[in-house]
């Protein structure tokens, strides 16, 4: 059944890729668990980047319409999915999502999953890179806990480095987990609330977006 | 198909349920996001009470035997079960478990589930209590994101309290959501890893176990 699950929702998200890839948008998949801080900065985010190109978000949570609410407010196009029960977003909502979100050409998608460090691992939504955001209070030993969100992942965010003098967080450590799970792993160590290393990522997302258009 | 998985589940839940009552053992469902501190707060738990009474704890993680080696070091019989892509516990697991771990009669069992504030609120394991733990760093606004857990829930810690200081964390306003969300929780908030509020978590545990026995 499982398997049954996961061929049919690798075909709709080769659809929505190559939807995207049509309509030149740079498509992210951001994943984490719940209170990792992916609202915050993408909120930061949009603040930054929405003046140079239109940004569509589409936002997954089990209950409320509290995200989209959020990012519609930094300024973003949002829609809000609502999985109920379910625990992570799949290609069928995205490929409805879209329909209905109908996202400028040239512009950036970011889809923000259900708060779920397990689930969203195994659901290709047709994105061009996979996010994983991690915040210093989870925990140096989460790429060996939870393996395989992090080797599925294009890119890290290590989220809440402000919060390092506070807690029991070896940076160092972590990074050697994370690269020996998936060296494959750009990384970047940011603090949301505050602003460290937001230069960094947007600069970063700037260029992917000229190189998707 | 769903609904056939959580009927089997639900049946093998009430056999392990008859199991531990007729063996007179406490047993613990505890869940949380990973990294909000289940393993923290079972080690300063097993510290303080495992003079009184023999603790078994099974540990749910995708991969490692971490976990299970932090709750022995702190005193506990432990037995590791690695889920894989899996994301929660059922109570098949626990079954196969408990043959292998046979916790002595009239003990404490502390299952500890993956990582993960979605899944595990679909699957009752047979336990006396679900507890869901949660930290200050996670955001107050998570019992309207994720309801499901909270509702299956009958005790709710709120870990962490030592970095309130530092976080945008209402705790009026989280007590306030949980509460609309299930009145019934009955509701600790400690830090596991300074020590606050863990006398009253302990005392109500051993008045828990007083009435199983």
């Amino acid at each position: 059944m499982e398997k049954d699950v996961l061929a049919k929702n690798a075909l709709l998200a080769e659809r929505n890729r190559g939807w995207l890839e049509g309509r030149q948008i740079l498509a992210l998949n951001v994943m984490s668990s719940p209170g990792a801080g992916k609202t915050t900065l993408l909120e930061r985010t949009i603040e930054r980047l929405s003046g140079d190109r239109p940004i569509s978000v589409i936002e997954g949570d089990q209950a409320t319409a509290r995200d989209a609410e959020r990012v519609r407010a930094a300024g973003a196009h949002a829609l809000q999915i609502n999985t109920g029960t379910g625990c992570h977003l799949d290609a069928q909502m995205i490929a409805d999502g879209l329909r209905r979100l109908e996202p400028a050409a040239a512009s950036l998608l970011v889809i923000e999953n259900v708060g779920n460090l397990v689930c969203p691992a195994l659901f290709d939504l047709g994105e061009r890179f996979r996010v994983v955001v991690i915040s210093v209070t989870e925990g140096d030993d989460k790429p060996l806990k939870y393996p395989h969100i992090f080797r599925t992942g294009d890119v890290l965010v290590l989220n809440k480095v402000d919060l390092l003098p506070h807690v029991s967080f070896d940076v160092r450590r972590f990074l050697d987990f994370a690269n020996r799970i998936n060296p494959r792993l750009r990384i970047f160590q940011v603090s949301a609330t505050r602003g460290d290393g937001l230069d960094a990522w947007c600069q970063w997302l700037k260029s992917s977006m000229q190189t998707t258009a």
